[in-house]
């Protein structure tokens, strides 16, 4: 969290208003370096933030269809754009990693004033918020954002043939509860990722059964 | 172009319209193994397409505020998530390479064939018709999202100290002409890119004067 700025290795020639945002965004190439515990699909290797990031913004106007209620596609894909850049700073806490689960509001919180801070304050204001309404999941929008935000890294596990399904402690049960934001924004979705599970839990993917006691929802 | 696609490796349990819609999804996993010619700022490795569609998809949000004309900032963002889709079967053109430039336009519209036609009907006359139109720059959300489309991998470049500016052949008149379409989508973006350009020369970053028979635009 203390590191230097990427700019700070090399000041930009260009000052004011669009300075602090090339700054910003030239900071932000570090989100490609944030591994995730998920492995990709198509080769044998973990992914980062900014991959997964894009793969949700792609999801999210093929899916939209499937909300349970009307969403503004393009306000969802920017929630989704946006979600993880916390983790710059914070680092990515996996979804089966109880440990850093209990860490993760409070770290996310710094992370996200420093990094949007960078910002000029309007904006800074903007895309905190962004951030916030992500998190919070009152919206519409929010709430199908995160449901594609769960969804990806299940749909990834199901091609691996486990994947972090196979994270000690976590059951075919501990997926349905991890996963449960899905259907609580498209019935649809939630429908096929419990096919998902029904068809890795017959597949020896996933561990039947109950949720473990290290498990907690 | 005729490898199987990735859900034939392993069928989903999933049919229909949803059916169809998944297996796009997982197929368009490969767009992260799509590697570019840039090298990303934050680590010295080269990026992928996926992140760079990631990082032009905060790009536009951050930086709308200087286009020319204004632009559907929603909209904006879907064009540049889906303009390197075609890339997955026919690889990436860089900027500065202009041997494969010549193949690119049929590489990428069978691409575009094989790829968008694992959607439903809609949908893949949907996606299709998005990069169509942002390889028409015919809108003026078109028009902005190549000028991030350009401007992303130059800003690398500078915070590179040259990147694929030291391509042989290319001069800092090449630099000029293939980053026109910033220009041309934002006054202040294209000045941005002068700055930097200037900056380069300056540090010997990229071969200033004429540009080299080699390179035409």
């Amino acid at each position: 969290m203390d590191e230097p700025l990427l700019v700070e290795r090399r000041p930009l020639p260009i000052g004011g208003r669009l300075g602090q945002q090339l700054a910003f965004l030239i900071e932000v190439d570090r989100l490609k370096t944030v591994l995730r515990a998920s492995t990709l699909a198509a080769v044998e290797r973990r992914e980062n933030d900014a991959e997964h990031s894009w793969h949700l913004a792609l999801m999210v106007p093929v899916l939209a269809e499937y909300a349970d209620e009307p969403i503004d596609v393009g306000h969802t894909i920017k929630l989704v754009v946006v979600h993880d850049l916390v983790e710059i700073y914070a680092g990515d806490t996996p979804l089966y990693d109880d440990a850093l689960r209990v860490s993760q509001a409070q770290r996310e919180a710094e992370a996200a004033e420093r990094l949007f801070g960078l910002l000029p304050d309007d904006q800074a204001r903007e895309f905190r918020s962004l951030w916030d309404e992500f998190e919070a999941r009152v919206t519409p929008e929010a709430r199908f954002a995160k449901a594609v935000d769960r969804l990806e890294p299940n749909l990834l596990n199901w091609m691996a043939g486990g994947g972090t399904w196979r994270t000690p402690g976590v059951t075919a049960d501990t997926v349905r509860t991890r996963t449960a934001h899905i259907g609580e924004a498209s019935a649809a979705l939630g429908g096929a990722m419990a096919t998902l599970i029904d068809d890795a839990t017959r597949n020896g993917w996933v561990v039947p059964g109950q949720q473990s006691a290290a498990g907690p929802a």
